[in-house]
């Protein structure tokens, strides 16, 4: 068997398909983040990692700042997708021999530039070398006082809205995305989003993926999807990259959350959870192993 | 400035200079893990991350079950070298495009091996295309009712312990070696640690770090340091990968130790920490950007 038969998804499930729950965790491999007991009632610790490596999610060309900026913000947006807060990360770095140190820092500078916007500590890390640059990220997160939201948790007739505009991010907006911290969380603590994740692989590949994991299927209205500016509905589909929040409301909350969005950001209803598992026509995306 | 200029503690420290203490972080940078509340009193969280790289920590030939055995064992180790007990861990694997789905399986095989000995939940990471396999390991450990033992607490007077025997793991101890787990969490809970480390990269590089995070400086008793069968002390001080723990306890609480020290482990006083700072002269140990 070769990796490029598997694909992404099938390798994780074929590796990790012995690991069994244990004692304090709620919620293991799957979702955006694992889950664990905090110790606290009402608190939980999300707990993610994620990795960028040299010409596969950025260019040796891109800007520094904006690389180690990226590595922290794919994390950060995986604990938005659960509603939580992002606390404290530690960052590993490999590093080629010949790397400048002036690069290296300009990673850094990155790196604590979106940690302290988003209230995140850097409490250590490692470095080691490597012959291609990679960055990996663990990061922890918390709910206060409120249930994180899974993708597990969606239900037939459950309306599906995205924040933001989709497809177009591969000409930069891939390194400057804001993860939709605040966003998320309010929807979690209000109760209002039933099943949520974030989009980083393209709506397309994204969706069935939630409604995988909550059992049901989906509609999608195609002609509702937010494109960006010069971007067909089919780009924004099988793109990746938009690190917007995907989330499941039920019916008798849309109201609600429609008329109490307090943010500038878009919110568009693009379709429904369906009791028919029926898959996307054409539903693409990124996968890192099988081949395009 | 050349990467090999620095070494490895240098990038560290010019990497990490402006990383502050935020709420809720009691260590950050520079000890065996971070220290996080956990929210209850007399609960801590510990946190760490480790990665290995293909030829760098592992050669290609290398049994597969090891590989994965080793770089989970390596995280455990920092967190017994706290006193802690691991808790969860997420896995990053960087996987060349013709890795075999065989290899990858014999690697996950030695996680969930050594996961499961020492009651470890595996419970999401990540998989990524990379030119040369790494793994990359978080791991969130706890004490529960006392502290963990740090770094920076010894002080000139304390006697310095190592537990087992030392040098020629290269011979393949570094691929089998056991953390000293239960060791760790028993001189925590008995507070008979004042500083705490593993030996990651040989004695003669550690000791100096724990002494230097201490502010004293130390003795080492050359003729006391027990070492491996056919091993002399200078190949003992300038090897890697011992994974025993280091540690200094008070002359007061010494005794006490020797007394009811409960494992069939070795257990030998090396030296103590002193007033005045002295370099061990001929020190060596790994340094992964220093050229040797």
């Amino acid at each position: 068997m070769q990796l490029s038969d598997l694909g992404e998804n099938g390798l994780i499930r074929l590796l990790t398909s012995k690991w069994r729950g244990r004692r304090g965790v709620r919620v293991g491999v799957g979702d955006d983040c694992a889950v664990l007991e905090s110790g606290r009632k009402g608190e939980w610790l999300l707990y993610k990692t994620d990795a960028v490596v040299e010409s596969v999610h950025f260019t040796p060309a891109e800007n520094s700042v904006l690389v180690g900026r990226k590595a922290l913000a794919r994390a950060i947006s995986d604990i938005a997708a659960m509603g939580g807060e992002p606390w404290a990360a530690l960052v590993t770095i490999g590093v080629p021999k010949h790397t400048s140190v002036v690069r290296l820092r300009g990673i850094y500078r990155g790196l604590e530039k979106v940690a302290r916007h988003y209230g995140v500590a850097l409490v250590g890390g490692e470095t080691t070398r490597s012959d291609r640059l990679f960055l990996s990220i663990s990061l922890l997160g918390k709910t206060k006082g409120y249930e994180p939201v899974l993708r597990a948790t969606g239900r037939a007739g459950d309306l599906l809205f995205v924040t933001g505009r989709l497809g177009g991010t591969i000409s930069g907006k891939h390194l400057r995305f804001e993860p939709r911290v605040k966003e998320g969380q309010w929807l979690a603590r209000n109760g209002l989003a039933r099943a949520m994740m974030d989009l980083s692989d393209g709506l397309g590949a994204d969706l069935p993926r939630l409604a995988k994991a909550s059992k049901v299927g989906f509609r999608l209205e195609l002609e509702a999807v937010p494109c960006n500016r010069g971007i067909s509905v089919e780009e924004a589909l099988q793109g990746g990259e938009d690190y917007e929040l995907l989330f499941a409301v039920s019916p008798r909350d849309a109201k609600r959350l429609l008329r109490r969005w307090p943010f500038p950001l878009a919110l568009t209803c693009i379709g429904a959870l369906t009791k028919t598992r029926k898959d996307l026509h054409g539903g693409g995306g990124f996968d890192h192993f099988r081949q395009r």
